[in-house]
């Protein structure tokens, strides 16, 4: 039997493996459970790779137009084997990272299925799967299968894709992330269900390599939780490169064909069919709370995740959740800042809990969206009297030296306090842009002083002062 | 006779323009005198057409990698006619675009040299001359030459290139910007004299597209201003790329030959000899002080600029100065800004002076470096005791997913206060990112509000997150 930890993590995702490092420096004697992959999702199947793969597409895209930069090259063409491989192994050597960062910190690695048998104990068993299908092996070094103990257990499992009755993924017609992001071919036509960042994400992607994409989304607009009128425009923007967009539209059935699907759709307009070589289906992640012990321990759940306070403490002592598993928003950087929260808080500091309102979300589809805070129409549903500025990317220089004059940056200020309520932006790196605003909102910034400050020119971020200076009847530039 | 403006500004660059806005938007009559573009420099042979050349050679970088990014393409080439030709359509749009602004805030545009007779008039002749030759004709709706009277005057006439004796620019083998910007074709070899902005980013655009470049700097780093450790590692990247680089070097004679020049250039180790088809001379600018009838005024200059204070006002009543002509930075932010304090502090309202710290700058070379604040040096310089933190782009997801594993983020903190005193970065989109730094620094930040704030996931911004933590032994990915 191993000496006690201080504390053990079950899930090596951002949240997990963050955490981990973190209670490594603060001195504590720390182990963490994976049964698959370190890095979790986001680094193996989801953020990380997919980004890989929006790099290819953004770059074909650009070959595909070269004309338009005075450039010129005959036979532009991709191999969808050599994207997805390069892909690979950009998480491949980001996963191997993650085991180098926590060998350097002294973290144990523990391989197998972890559940907490009761509190202060954690059994460990071998994964009898993967997402590729048989288990994965132990990485070097890893500790074996068997029963550990440590004074406080962080659970950080994740979440999974939600499967609709009727539309099962089948890892052949109907797929998951898992699927779309290692294709084998290049699908000639796919019907993506669901237009949250997952779903855009991959419709932009297969749009941009030569499918024909249709997106249906329930909801009355695309990218549900961002601001309408962002959304509006994105979804104008991919109308214009192809892709068929359907809202207010459900997926009633779903009928396999040898090599392809058939979706019947219900739409305020009728009743559609749709036949595609392929059916994503993105329609949300649920988290992974079963197979813990949760509930025997009498875990406190909530709408399917585990409840916690705003330091990650569950209602049973010794017990924590962070990441997707503790709730919305599902990302990767409330996971790991969550991580790191809960793992002060258990080294007895003082942690800040985590405003869920100054998280920003990011979508990189063509044009990026990005946001942080509210969007006008919850804004307003507040009670809020608001100002709101905004700027088109067409009046930007550096915008229009890139080729990019499509997006726009939204600003959305108390109109009593001068307080920066939210900020939505469509647009050519909005996703690098949005921590300036970020920034300003942890610092409780009002109008005054973003317009005191100097943005560099020619730099896309001066939209962010225009957007502000508009919302205050004082732009330059429109 | 015209009625009296309460505003007339000498110059439509940046500042000029920008200022005029503004105080048109304050309820001025306001003119603003040009002799040949609206926008200045900056818009037409500065800033914008170079970040048009530039994404010209990004792109081109990219297509000749395809195969990095599981692409193909064959006879990848350009036709530096129709780059050349992209460029000059980007700064002609908006070139239009200020014109356009400045109608719709209803501020005069006065076509002519403009100079100050007496305070409260403002004399226009006719232009003799342009960058490009025959004087521009006038913009639709210009006033023509005359003399106008106004309440106050802003002198707003930028700068131009510093031309070393022996070392003339001739437009034929001796290279200012202007000729640089618009080549008739690809000179096969160059000298760069000068590792300031805009000779470096000359450098790295014509050695992406193929040509032999040596950069010449007599200070003893490239880019001098900015922080060394940032600047050594662009030197490392330049020379990578193929660019020949000596510092503490002097040109100290140039020999024109038939198609080609030839430096004699010393350094340390002795007196070398380069030839070279062209030679740019980019060895700074300086302020467009003549003509205007300043001295007459007495208004008073300081090492070759107008001295104001902080807020555009010269030593005469009535005569303003702002942006190059006013002093360093001479960067088209500060211009802009300095005209917007100066047109409200003649409105009577209470602007508060520009923070010079504060002014980020920009150089738009591969890779990208972006600086605010103190450099590690000036830091130590004054006595600072600081804690600097460092963060590597291989360490960050969306660097590798990107294929840009090269730069760095660098932050240095007072060791006392925990205020941020200054941020350099180098490395893929770098000058979009620093706004974030900018933001935090007019908030008057300290370490601990940076670390509570959450960079979304997977972006490069998360290294300006981390280069704080490592600032404070915190780091998670390195």
């Amino acid at each position: 039997m191993a000496d006690t930890y201080d504390v053990i993590i079950i899930g090596a995702g951002p949240g997990g493996y963050v955490a981990a490092i973190r209670a490594a420096q603060l001195g504590m004697k720390t182990a963490v459970v994976d049964r698959e992959h370190l890095g979790g999702i986001c680094l193996n199947w989801g953020c990380i790779p997919t980004k890989a793969l929006l790099r290819s597409a953004e770059i074909f895209h650009y070959m595909s137009h070269a004309g338009d930069y005075g450039l010129s090259a005959q036979g532009v063409s991709f191999d969808i084997g050599a994207v997805v491989k390069r892909s690979r192994g950009v998480s491949g050597r980001l996963n191997g990272g993650v085991g180098m960062l926590l060998k350097k910190n002294k973290v144990d690695v523990i391989w197998g299925e972890g559940s907490i048998a009761k509190a202060g104990e954690v059994t460990v068993k071998p994964a009898t799967k993967s997402v590729e299908g048989p288990p994965v092996p132990a990485p070097k070094g890893a500790l074996g299968p068997g029963t550990y103990k440590a004074k406080h257990v962080i659970v950080a499992t994740g979440a999974r894709p939600r499967a609709l009755p009727g539309i099962e993924p089948d890892r052949k017609l109907i797929w998951t992330y898992f699927e779309a992001m290692v294709p084998k071919e290049m699908p000639k036509s796919l019907l993506v269900m669901g237009s949250g960042a997952i779903g855009i994400e991959f419709a932009s992607f297969y749009r941009t390599m030569g499918a024909e994409v249709t997106v249906v989304e329930v909801m009355p607009q695309i990218l549900p939780v961002e601001d309408a009128e962002i959304a509006a425009m994105a979804r104008k923007r991919f109308e214009k490169q192809g892709i068929k967009i359907l809202t207010s539209a459900k997926v009633t059935k779903v009928e396999k064909g040898a090599n392809d699907v058939t979706a019947t759709i219900e739409t305020d307009k009728g009743t559609q069919q749709i036949t595609a070589d392929k059916l994503i289906s993105a329609v949300g992640v649920v988290g992974n709370v079963e197979g813990l012990g949760l509930e025997a321990l009498g875990v406190k759940m909530e709408r399917g995740v585990v409840a916690t306070d705003g330091l990650g403490r569950t209602n049973v002592p010794g017990i924590y959740a962070i990441g997707d598993v503790a709730g919305p928003p599902m990302l990767a950087h409330k996971a790991e800042h969550e991580g790191v929260i809960c793992v002060e808080t258990i080294a007895g500091m003082h942690a800040h809990p985590m405003d869920k309102g100054m998280i920003p979300g990011c979508t990189y589809c063509h044009p990026q969206v990005a946001s942080v805070g509210l969007t006008e129409a919850k804004a307003k549903e507040q009670g809020l009297s608001v100002k709101v500025g905004r700027f088109p990317f067409a009046g930007n220089g550096k915008a229009i030296a890139l080729g990019e004059p499509e997006g726009m940056v939204k600003t959305i200020f108390d109109a009593e306090t001068g307080k920066l309520l939210g900020a939505h932006m469509i647009g050519a790196e909005v996703t690098e842009l949005i921590q300036g605003y970020v920034v300003a909102m942890n610092l409780e910034t009002t109008e005054e002083e973003l317009m005191h400050t100097v943005f560099p020119h020619p730099t896309l971020s001066e939209m962010m002062h225009e957007s502000v200076l508009d919302a205050y009847g004082r732009v330059i530039h429109t």
